[in-house]
């Protein structure tokens, strides 16, 4: 079942908004089986609608439009669709029903003039927002069918989970149980081009299950095969045999997880299965490790907190460390990472305390220590500090946080395994 | 100057990745006055990419392919790229000197065999990669220009923002000083509707300085109006008038930003301009507050720390909130949230103590205390706790918690303009 995607909005090629709905669908078509061919953004514009939504009409069974279902002015696509299947923009009794029933929700009282949420294109059908005001459109033609959804990500997010997921059962019923299944890998410590060069015949072996891809992460490569719809079914023996040759390879010491699963998650996961508790003391990352864990749901068994200590004060005042070690040694160094894993210890009683103190950028850098530069130190029971790290780093500010964030991560996850 | 955007690659349509460069080159294009007419996602597929540059060709002055660059066997952008053109692979003698470069610069030895960096379309120029291996392309025909970057965001975020500036200047001399100017007026408080049917007038009144837009934002409604390109020089007078009617309007004491600047860095600067240092305690959003201020560089002057603490023990220990007050009100009440702020203004010694605490589900909300609910105090000089805070939202674990830091930074913006 071919897909494609029309994301309507000048604010998304314009650079003010970032589209996060093409994401989304993209996973979320992957779950229900369809493939997804293309996905166009296109302003709000007559033409330029026009001519995506004829493409995509023509190449798939399933298109998928969000974006210019509002009130304003702009939002034009109930016009441009009803000018595509040659109908008139009418009033529809459902659609009235289901915009009282959305105002009332909110506890508002919904005034037509305002909207006119009511008036859809002849021949559509109206769907329930559950989580905004303009109802959703579908509209089935010669087998084939076309979604739209309003532009808010948490609306699409609603009426895709909640609803479309029982229309595509109902509209394209053949294709159940054909769920896209893959194969992840990921590795960390060894960039693609070594990977590669040391087994040559990898992707190959790939190649024996499905279509083989390597995607290189923010830390390490993840590689994928994803097998073929007619071989779902084989998935397990795939995976067993694959593994087999993966065991035995060079590859081995460098794969961190079998699977999908968030790197986040995965920690939270592996720290569950021995009880543990984390607690984290941060400076350069400024909260975002705490935040990436907690990004997680359930995680309160777990994590107990962090401490961000981004002014040297509070490194002081809240992790008792020693003023003389931020004199002599400076805040970013392997003394300072130590007495700060050392301080969350003992303060937050969890069973591994963990610190990262660096420098993010742009400014602070020095001959020494440039940009990029980042400590981190492990505590573990009877207060000793089992290991001090110094990593390296290059890019922008962003990017060097989010390195640091992972490259904790990954150093938590290796000190619950010796646990 | 038209310009379309093709992005390539399988791991963002099946939703492996998000993609993260669309964004990037649409604030990029508009910072260098070029109109983005389009992006497009498309498979690692010959027909596909083929169809795709056609199209985009066709209509655009500059294309922009990212995707296909690297080493593996799934990256054939070069070989769709020469098919196009009607050209061969040839070897590139500077394609070979910049890729040696590059392979210095991170201290290892290139080995052209093992991914032909050198052989580039013939009629191709190379280009520098200043943070990856594989080198980017240059083609120009027909007063047209085509930009090949891999899609590795960093190593294209580089390329465009070091190289592809100076060459569209260089290509495109006509194109200088249309940088595509626009005026925005951020609010919070009013919904869409509301604006709009207070102001009947307010959509006509934007129209008189350009295209206008209402942008609905995770919490608050942006208006933008995009300047015509031939009136760019008209903008601060198009400001002063619109500000004035704004001002004299229903919706001036619904507006926080005339301007663009995000939320995180508005609320350093005004705190910066009243000399004030603040400090958080963080309980449900575990970071996400501390990250998003320290997102933004040079935020120490300002930002002091923030006491993440997640579990209850955490609140005790680092902040000094009573137990009994964690058992008689619960972790996520007024009164906690009071203590909390205390704790930390008294700890870190900064002039505004914020504290949010809340329950961002999916569990953990009771009849009383549902999934969304979250209260909020801020502690300034004296000790005092002014004001405490309670709200409800609604939503997924991840949109609330985007909700709980934005309207805390909101109310963090209220206090210093207090202060």
């Amino acid at each position: 079942m071919k897909t494609s995607i029309i994301i309507i909005g000048n604010e998304i090629l314009n650079g003010r908004t970032r589209d996060a709905n093409g994401h989304y669908l993209s996973k979320w078509l992957k779950e229900n089986g369809f493939q997804n061919l293309q996905m166009v953004v296109v302003p709000d514009h007559h033409e330029a609608v026009q001519e995506a939504l004829t493409s995509a009409w023509n190449k798939s069974d399933l298109v998928i439009t969000t974006g210019g279902l509002g009130p304003t002015l702009d939002d034009m696509t109930k016009d441009i669709l009803a000018n595509f299947f040659n109908a008139k923009i009418k009033e529809c009794e459902n659609a009235r029903k289901l915009t009282t029933q959305h105002y009332q929700r909110i506890k508002r009282t919904w005034d037509p003039e305002l909207n006119h949420y009511h008036m859809i294109p002849e021949g559509f059908e109206a769907i329930e927002n559950p989580a905004g005001l303009a109802p959703g459109l579908l509209k089935s033609k010669d087998n084939k069918l076309l979604l739209c959804a309003p532009g808010v990500p948490r609306e699409l997010q609603a009426m895709a989970g909640q609803l479309w997921t029982k229309i595509l059962k109902k509209y394209f019923p053949q294709n159940n149980s054909q769920r896209i299944e893959s194969i992840t890998l990921r590795t960390k410590g060894i960039h693609e081009e070594k990977m590669f060069s040391m087994m040559p015949e990898l992707w190959d072996e790939m190649k024996k299950y499905g279509s083989p891809s390597s995607l290189p992460q923010i830390m390490g490569i993840d590689l994928v095969i994803t097998i073929d719809s007619d071989k779902n079914q084989h998935k397990e023996q795939y995976l067993e045999q694959f593994k087999a040759y993966i065991d035995k390879s060079l590859l081995a010491p460098y794969v961190w997880q079998w699977g999908d699963e968030p790197l986040p998650s995965y920690v939270l996961k592996k720290a569950r299965e021995k009880s543990l508790t984390i607690g984290l003391a941060e400076s350069c990352t400024g909260g975002l490790l705490g935040k990436q864990i907690t990004d997680v749901p359930g995680c309160s068994d777990v994590f107990i907190g962090s401490v961000v200590s981004y002014h040297n004060n509070a490194k002081i005042s809240l992790l008792g460390v020693p003023s003389e070690t931020l004199e002599h040694y400076g805040a970013v160094s392997s003394e300072t990472a130590q007495a700060m894993a050392k301080g969350v210890f003992n303060i937050l009683h969890c069973n591994l305390g963990f610190s990262i103190t660096g420098i993010a950028g742009p400014g602070g850098g020095t001959e020494e220590k440039p940009v990029g530069t980042v400590h981190m130190a492990v505590a573990t029971k009877n207060g000793t500090i089992e290991k001090p790290f110094k990593f390296q780093f290059y890019g922008e500010r962003t990017l060097l946080r989010s390195r640091f964030a992972h490259q904790a991560l990954f150093l938590i996850l290796e000190a619950i395994e010796e646990y």
